[in-house]
């Protein structure tokens, strides 16, 4: 690697083992069941968590680098059982920057019983700008998870797919970005199953949260911060 | 600013930056999602959260100051985008020293389906003086949604709103008896979802919640100590 | 105050005041709604939370020590609003040594619905020996709580009441073991509630009950330490 | 001893001491409830926490050491009060190196109802292989409970049983993957309960939970790092 790439992947690893600790503070995992990464922008090239490492244990140095077909190019241990969704992701996607996994337990809910979470908050209407969508069954070990993310999210405004009796993937210009919907989707996929429990929701007119949608996407936080807002 | 106004000011960025800590240990805000405010006293002034930041690079320096049109007084970042409501709270209701918004998960699902809180709670008698009231759906971007907060709560003993589809507001003499109320609401907010969610609450009688408000509100705490009661 | 007394209020303003970090480790209590108080053993006095005052900022100093009218005796700041609660027990309850009251969710839900809870779990046999009562509704200022808390548990092996629309209070032989008994309803609570949003509980049979309770009470923990089991 | 031995022993403790912080920061424990063990490989000596003493308070020096009787063998405390149910398991089933013990409270409420977790997430498929079955009603103070944690398991995928009216018991190679299993059984119950409280899960197919279940056992992790996946 040349000195610039080098820094890149370096700044790339401490992001994204620092990004794990988001998932921990907001509760979106247990044990070691979910995971971070980020494309080297401009090469072939992904940064994701080792495979079964304990979120305690993970720093810069022990991030696997791998190429997009999940081919590792620098790190001692396996890379997360989740590289070949991660990877797909990357190559179907070229504006993905960013792609996280979770089992967050409100949003797993409704991708147990197959239902996209319907968009009855503004809050959801901002960051997803409608229903949250259920992605097909896929088994792990080759690309049919990716395939089910690309296919349901290709076109879509929401960042975060229900992958049926599985979990939640999320994807975003940035590692950042990727980790804040899977932080939203949780949150929303929450308040959505509180407020199902005891009646229906009331609906936002459709004009009303694409408003909200155009609104957030273009004003909201630190315009020309050249970053994603925090 | 004249060296008491900058010394007033001073205080206050301190402790809005601090009460958001408030919001983050009570878990009533997700990612960026939640802000405090307080007037300055005696000034056509407020000082808030900048938008989009995360709570943890939060202190009294990247505070904003505006005027009680949102106009930025002091401060290099933008202001919440929820600085307009903030204003219009304190154009309106002069006695009103604090802000909170937030979206916490159970008065959200409230707030989701339409549904005031009913008062079953001794807890909520004393602090809210009864129902927990619902505000219209309104969009962001203009005064709409301050209005629903002024036409909802002026009158009303409760210093919190649900509004429709989107979260709460509170408000308080100054900014750590708003940050109190948002605590209080989303606490019974979640009792009353739990006390429903397996059958029905017994009523108090109206004489009884009148008794405890006005209780509560005269004997409560440290009196004559000059500050809200911690 | 004789040097032996002065030594036994000192030990119990500390461990008053530390024993509230567990009404915080364990979710029970919102803001300053909740408190701890122990008798001095062999006096007519005992030692309680200040009202209205932050968790954050309890230290022995701050205690109260009242007498069993709840009349303070040492202490620059008024004593809980619960007083009259916890004196009240104390004078009507001999062996009672600690008292704690909080308005932790899940017991509190049962509570408003007037629910006593059932008793389906070994870890309830346990504890509290059968059903969690519930006892009246009061109003707060007077005797009421105190009278209603007493004539619910007496002769009642549960070392916890569940009061109407309100919350709970716990007894034990000394503040460790009514803080324990707080801790321990709120989970036996939760899980009820849990097990209940789902169906219904299977039965155990009452000599069960009986065995588990007269086993955890004589078996469970370090026997002889003469202390209340950690 | 012999110096290996001790030196093993050592280990042990240092490792049963810490892993009871799993147990806490899981939320899987109330107060004192719930307990970590270890076989001593190759020796008919178990490890186990003393009973009744705070987690706070734990350390390598105050675990308990066995015989596979229950007879304490080092140690001033006396031990768990469910040592008989560890030690019963370690007699009976010569391939399991740690047992745990909680009353998680999702997990609780399924074992109140006598309700086996059906499988309707590929989490569960990967670490229990199907449904996490349900035991017998069983008092402490005998095998009974031992004997109802092997009938349960024995011969069955799942590391997990659900105690009837009771709470959870996990098995494992070694301590550190009874206690993974006792997390993840909590983290499923809890996903199934939301799932349910909503309407009904979509099935997966027998096929496919066995394809996961097989998968997971032989690939995720660090293979050949000698231990379990953290």
């Amino acid at each position: 690697m040349n000195p610039e790439l080098r820094e890149a992947v370096a700044r790339l690893r401490e992001q994204v083992a620092t990004l794990h600790g988001e998932l921990v503070r907001y509760g979106l995992v247990a044990w070691t069941a979910g995971n971070v990464s980020a494309r080297v922008p401009g090469r072939d090239l992904m940064v994701i968590k080792p495979s079964g490492v304990s979120y305690d244990d993970l720093d810069a140095e022990n991030m696997i680098v791998c190429d997009l077909d999940g081919v590792v190019v620098e790190g001692d241990l396996s890379p997360s059982s989740d590289t070949a969704a991660h990877a797909y992701v990357y190559r179907a996607m070229s504006d993905v920057g960013g792609v996280v996994h979770t089992h967050s337990g409100y949003a797993t809910a409704w991708a147990a019983r197959g239902e996209a979470i319907p968009c009855h908050l503004t809050a959801q209407a901002d960051e997803f700008g409608g229903e949250i969508p259920v992605g097909p069954f896929a088994l792990i070990g080759g690309d049919d998870i990716g395939k089910g993310i690309v296919s349901t999210l290709s076109g879509h405004r929401s960042p975060a797919v229900l992958m049926r009796n599985h979990g939640v993937f999320t994807i975003g210009r940035d590692a950042r970005a990727a980790v804040k919907a899977a932080v939203m989707c949780e949150d929303v996929a929450r308040t959505a199953h509180l407020t199902r429990a005891l009646g229906e929701p009331l609906p936002i007119a459709p004009a009303d949260i694409d408003s909200l949608y155009q609104r957030y996407q273009n004003v909201y936080g630190q315009q020309g911060a050249g970053s994603t807002p925090a």
